[in-house]
């Protein structure tokens, strides 16, 4: 197969965009020579991209091989990447070490460069506050819009239509006993026929409630299909993908945010089973990139974007859940790759600005941050692990069945005709959602009213079914209520929540991976919290009627409040989130957040962790890394330890009986041996070396560098012909008058790229890899160039020793 | 200079330590080559450590040049390192992932070896477990003596001598009006002369008091110059050190653990102006390693252990204020040095356990977790933010000058007689710090309860002075106490804790760095909170006065409670804290998880904001770095990032002028050759090239591998003379016969060395070693060897770049 230089992009590999860590003058010079470049009408991208300065003024440029040293500023263009292809983390942060050190050297100069050098320092923070600002609006407006859509299937409201159902009932001056009804409100059987009674009326809310969740969703989903393909799922498998390098250009463009802004409300208001988190955190990376655009350090160094980015994944969580710390831990530990100390701080900062802007906007109504307000009153016990630790199990099977149910009903849409029509899927998903939802009051409800509503702990004023205890209000002391006998509305509430469970479980593995915006986080939790109330209750029935058990003793008396069914289903929520996505510490952050309690981090990491072995020992990955996986992203795990003795020389280009590595030569290569290598090889760059018999390393060049300085010397420099002999060399021989020019190439030279043996372990090769963001590594045995490695190339291997499809990596 | 192999150590440099990344088999035929090998009378230090298996019978091992085979696991002594050395992290992770590797393979075969397999995978938790309990335990231990023991400097409890002040009149069965007084408990005074008044009783008191206080801190300091001279000052400096990757024998130890507690009780106690939230992390450090010993896994790998010590670090923070997931941001954030995910999730684990094990045991006596627990119960406004500005500035400037002033005091230190005498100085020190403190009711407080005051949010049932206002028990809403005029009370505290913070301030310069366990945390939030709480109340008596000011319009009403001085105590210790230690995002959630709520995290966020940049505008190090240049740690700060331009060439050995690299040929150099070398240089380790001509590279052997194989060989191999060749090739020639028999050595050969270019910027240097953790990397120029860079080249260079004396690095 030969050598392939991160040749990703089958439309643009021709012409390599890649670059080797060059520093930033060589980049300059590169720049220099491409100007008035006429690009070849076989290779539109290149003169796509270059187009945008193809007017500048190339004039002055002198004509000797020492090129444009008077540009100080890299021209558009240069030192981009095509779309699909890796960065090279080297070169991004040396380019940003170099414009910082200039900047700083500058600052001493002027008055004005010492603000610029200030500003430049602040710009960073300023940015986070941006994005803070924005992400926190943002979420603001998605949780009023959604909440109003998602009462609007039910009625209206004849005080103003743009109230929702609470809010209406709110703004109403009659007393009510049931916040849920008011005159105001009207359901649309009242508004049509007049009445709400009866089987007519509910037969026609159920067909107005069917018709708004179809209309939503085909919105949604036509909104996605028409103008923003990447709008739709979860956002965090590609947001992983591009943070650890990879471009996806567009991903977090500002088409993307509008539509998945818009199509989120939508979806969320459609009933489906669906939350609005993870795609949060993806409208929060969306306005990140964008706003990166306003600060010339970020929008032209991908790597420092990729720091902002992973801050603005800590603001979508924060303000997904109104958990700062939470955040940042969550894009820490799931999301970021690149994590340096500096972009902890600062994602603090843009999570905790989001979460108060959030606040600000008190789309809840209630002044709090979080999304589920808890607050428990009593203690748990020890004894009370076991069930929390059942739960745990629970919610480990649950994720692993439900990421191999997705993963192959999702492959099953990639491969068969189902995925030619992603309008009629989310119809037929939405009809069968509604049509199942309606009828049952829990899943009719909002999901996350669901949650709220699940993780209550009952007081004696509470109204709702879950609550409706028999009432001995003899032995109630205070706040505190005694555990007592389940009344009728309990016992209703259990085998509706028990359907709801069935409906979320087997409902959620075909909607996760729809054309509309989807995450996961909501519909996990909802499935754990409702498993974890109905054990929570059971444990308490069985604690009121048999408190006289050797296991209730000592902490259970009778008339005692020992069981708080909503911590149970809290516990569930966070095993189920865990099973699913196996966070960590991050997932128990968040769920301390919700409720400030010290207190009840115990149950939720022991949950947490029986939660995760329970389904890594099914299946190692999480979801998010099952569909990297699934749509073959470039993505090189950083958590899970290579583990196999493979040395490089396995895995190098090329193999061993193929034809030897394609070389340039220091100083014995005419202009037309290098034009013909280029000519007949595809590769984005080459080694140079001594001589072909000593193989001896001098550095890489890359194709695009060559291809540019070649012509441009053509046209530019004087008795430049095809006999002329190219020099890498510092300095070139006198030659007898009678040769023709030569032509000096070192300034494009990389000359220090990175080499291992061939006997270095692959462990130590992924690891070099992965942490200082190579993309390729030249092999050497005794100092002679034996063969290079790509990043493709270790994610290939990777995939062939886990017995997969290596030909499944980057894009199929 | 020449070549210098991280020949830190000056006993042992000659035998070099080093190890250089080679593999576990290379490492086993290393042993096995060395058993029964007589060691030299001149290489002491080498004797010593092998002597461990000196009498194992190698009467098995056969003679032929392929060594040992039959050895599975590694002998004692056999890749530990030498005290004061560096760790290869890449070695030491790959043995971790052959161990791995071979346990999980063996694991298929039987029963019992799959159980092993899993006893193995839970051992980290396990560990966890016991640290956080151990941990967990002694921070309680500590708290309730040093509780007793600060108390028993004022008096006595009658009911009986162990309780401590509180807890006497406690368990007094007399109602009693204020906390401090009850029958039971008798000042020294009111002990020997039988009552508590007058000037003879106040002298009495005194006199005791500073008796007390010199007894406590002399016995610390004898005790920790007796036994344990690691167990001095707050640990944390060489604590990253350690994880970093250096050897510091002993400076974990047993010995250190015990004395450390002891004397950490007796510092305490003694009422010097220390904390001992920093000694806690070392004391829970300390567990951590002595308790590596139970598991093979963590004993026997340095990086392994150090994952262990991360976590114990969170640990120590964790019951040092009650934050577990504080103290898990402080080991990431400040202390640690590699730190994957998985690390996390297990420090999370630990400082959970250890906060909860610290709370069972309940040293405070009110079941709370954290260290000062604060309710506060006004929201703040957005103008005074101008005040916390203020204290971020303050807190900037005093740790600015802090750091300043104790650098140049310990320094004095060190280079002066003044080190020679540390009891002379305690005792100094003490008697100034009692004789000072003990009039001045806020410093004669043990500096925790002084803390815990001034973040107290006055209640009406409020005795201390500091909450005596004038009372207008009309305004009075249910718990809201509106603002009110300051009583005499406040006055006489507010000039009472001016004076305290001039003695703070200035007594805390000296008490850091003597030869007793001493902490930073308390002082500084002292200090901080003093100035906070005098800020505080200054806009109190503004707002209450002047509530007719513009600034107070619309917010601050007559009668409303808007300015909480307790509010501005925390932000101000959170503002000092922040200004010593520059810590960040671990310092803001320390200080939410004290007050758990999220409305107070914008006021800590501005002050530590402001703080840290207001002390990095004056001088860029934390205390910790600081100190940490001062005792020259081989230590390779992670933050900073290294921005000059330099490259690989001017900061490898040889220098330009000085004699070439020495180096070992692979197929030519005879044993007596090889034994010249040895002889003639100090190295630890050579690199082995294809020919003296070509500098080609082949691989690194290590000085010890070759003494110890040659001797070996000479000893039990037929034919080996001095004129035998050393042959380090895969295969060597057929030789006539009557040339001596050959010495194969290519097993002791590394043949995956880390190379550079030359021509590769130092700042990608750096970066290579700091995140691969190398020892040393070689330097070529077009596939020829140029020479060599070590981890303590890399040190000085920096240091040289930054105008500091080289030679300082590495212990001076």
């Amino acid at each position: 197969m030969g050598l392939e230089v991160l040749a990703m992009d089958q439309k643009g590999y021709r012409r390599g965009s890649f670059q080797s860590s060059t520093s930033d003058e060589d980049m300059l010079e590169i720049a220099g020579a491409s100007l008035d470049f006429p690009m070849a009408d076989d290779d539109p991208p290149l003169d796509r991209e270059m187009g945008g300065f193809s007017s500048y003024n190339g004039g002055e440029m002198n004509g000797t091989s020492k090129m444009m040293d008077f540009l100080e500023e890299p021209l558009p263009g240069v030192g981009t990447y095509e779309d699909f292809n890796t960065i090279d983390w080297v070169r991004e942060k040396s380019r940003d070490r170099d414009r910082h050190r200039e900047i700083t050297s500058r600052s001493k100069e002027s008055t004005w460069a010492l603000i610029h050098s200030v500003s430049d320092a602040f710009s960073g923070w300023l940015l986070m506050l941006f994005i803070g600002l924005l992400a926190g609006s943002l979420a603001g407006l998605i949780d009023i819009s959604a909440h109003w859509m998602t009462d609007l299937k039910e009625g209206v409201c004849l005080a103003g239509f743009w109230f929702n159902h609470e809010h209406c009932c709110w703004k109403s001056n009659t007393t009510f006993t049931d916040r849920d009804k008011c005159p105001e409100w009207k359901s649309w059987s009242q508004l049509i026929i007049g009445h709400g009674e009866g089987a007519f009326a509910y037969i026609l809310n159920y067909l107005m409630y069917v018709i708004w969740a179809l209309l939503f969703s085909l919105l949604a989903v036509l909104l996605v299909k028409g103008f923003a393909p990447y709008a739709c799922g979860s956002g965090i498998p590609e947001i992983k993908t591009i943070l650890s390098g990879f471009i996806i250009r567009g991903y977090l463009g500002k088409w993307t945010l509008i539509i998945k802004t818009i199509t989120l409300v939508l979806a969320v208001s459609s009933g489906l089973s669906l939350g609005k988190e993870g795609p949060l955190v993806h409208v929060a990376c969306c306005c990140g990139n964008t706003l990166c655009h306003l600060f010339t350090k970020y929008r032209k160094n991908e790597a420092k974007r990729r720091e902002v980015l992973s801050a603005a994944a800590a603001a979508g969580v924060s303000v997904a859940f109104g958990a700062p710390i939470g955040g940042v831990l969550f894009s820490l530990e799931e999301v970021s790759y690149y994590f340096p100390l500096k972009t902890l701080w600062r994602s603090f900062f843009a999570a905790l600005v989001a979460a108060f802007t959030l606040r600000s906007i008190n789309p809840f109504g209630n002044s709090r941050l979080v999304l589920f307000y808890v607050e428990f009153h009593m203690p748990w016990h020890l004894l009370e692990l076991v069930p929390f630790v059942l739960l745990g199990i629970f919610g480990g099977l649950w994720g692993a069945f439900f990421i191999r149910s997705n993963i192959a009903w999702c492959r099953r849409r990639k491969t068969t005709k189902l995925g030619k029509y992603p309008v009629l899927e989310v119809f037929v998903v939405t009809a069968i959602t509604a049509i199942l939802a309606f009828p049952n009051e829990y899943t009719r409800m909002s999901t996350s009213e669901l949650i709220s509503e699940l993780f209550n702990d009952c007081g004696i004023l509470d109204s709702s079914k879950l609550c409706e205890y028999v009432n001995d209000f003899n032995s109630t002391k205070g706040d505190d209520l005694p555990d007592r006998a389940a009344g009728p509305g309990v016992y209703t509430a259990m085998w509706q929540l028990a359907l709801a469970l069935v409906m979320k479980v087997f409902i959620t593995i075909f909607t996760f991976g729809m054309k509309v915006p989807s995450g996961l986080f909501i519909p996990s939790m909802a499935v754990g919290a409702i498993a974890g109330r109905l054990l929570g209750v059971a444990m308490e029935q069985l604690a009121f009627y048999h408190h006289d058990w050797v296991i209730f003793s000592g902490w259970c008396s009778q008339g005692a409040d020992c069981i708080t069914p909503g911590l149970y289903a809290m516990v569930g929520a966070a095993a189920c989130l865990g099973g699913v996505t196996r966070m960590t510490v991050s997932l128990v952050v968040i769920m301390f957040e919700l409720t400030g309690g010290l207190e009840y981090i115990v149950p939720l990491m022991a949950a947490a962790m029986t939660s995760k072995w329970m389904a890594d020992a099914i299946g190692r990955e999480g979801i998010y890394d099952a569909h990297i996986r699934l749509n073959g992203y470039p993505f090189l795990e950083a958590k899970e330890e290579f583990s196999h003795k493979t040395l490089a020389m396995d895995v190098m280009r090329p193999r061993r009986n193929d034809p030897p590595l394609t070389v340039i030569t220091q100083d014995s290569m005419t202009v037309e041996d290098v034009e013909t290598i280029i000519n007949e090889t595809t590769y984005s760059g080459y080694p140079v070396v001594v001589s072909r018999e000593s193989q001896r390393l001098v550095g890489f060049v890359l194709r695009r560098d060559l291809i540019i300085s070649i012509e441009n010397a053509r046209k530019k420099q004087d008795g430049i012909v095809s006999t002329s002999i190219i020099y890498f060399t510092d300095h070139s021989p006198p030659l007898p008058p009678s040769f023709p020019s030569m032509l000096k190439l070192r300034s494009i030279l990389d000359l220090s790229p990175f080499t291992v043996t061939d006997q270095t372990p692959m462990e130590i090769v992924v690891d070099i890899f992965r942490k200082l963001g190579l993309r390729q590594c030249l092999v050497t045995h005794n100092g002679k160039l034996l063969g290079i490695i790509t990043k493709k190339d270790v994610l290939k291997h990777i995939a062939q020793l886990a017995n997969q499809d290596p030909d499944s990596i980057l894009f199929n």
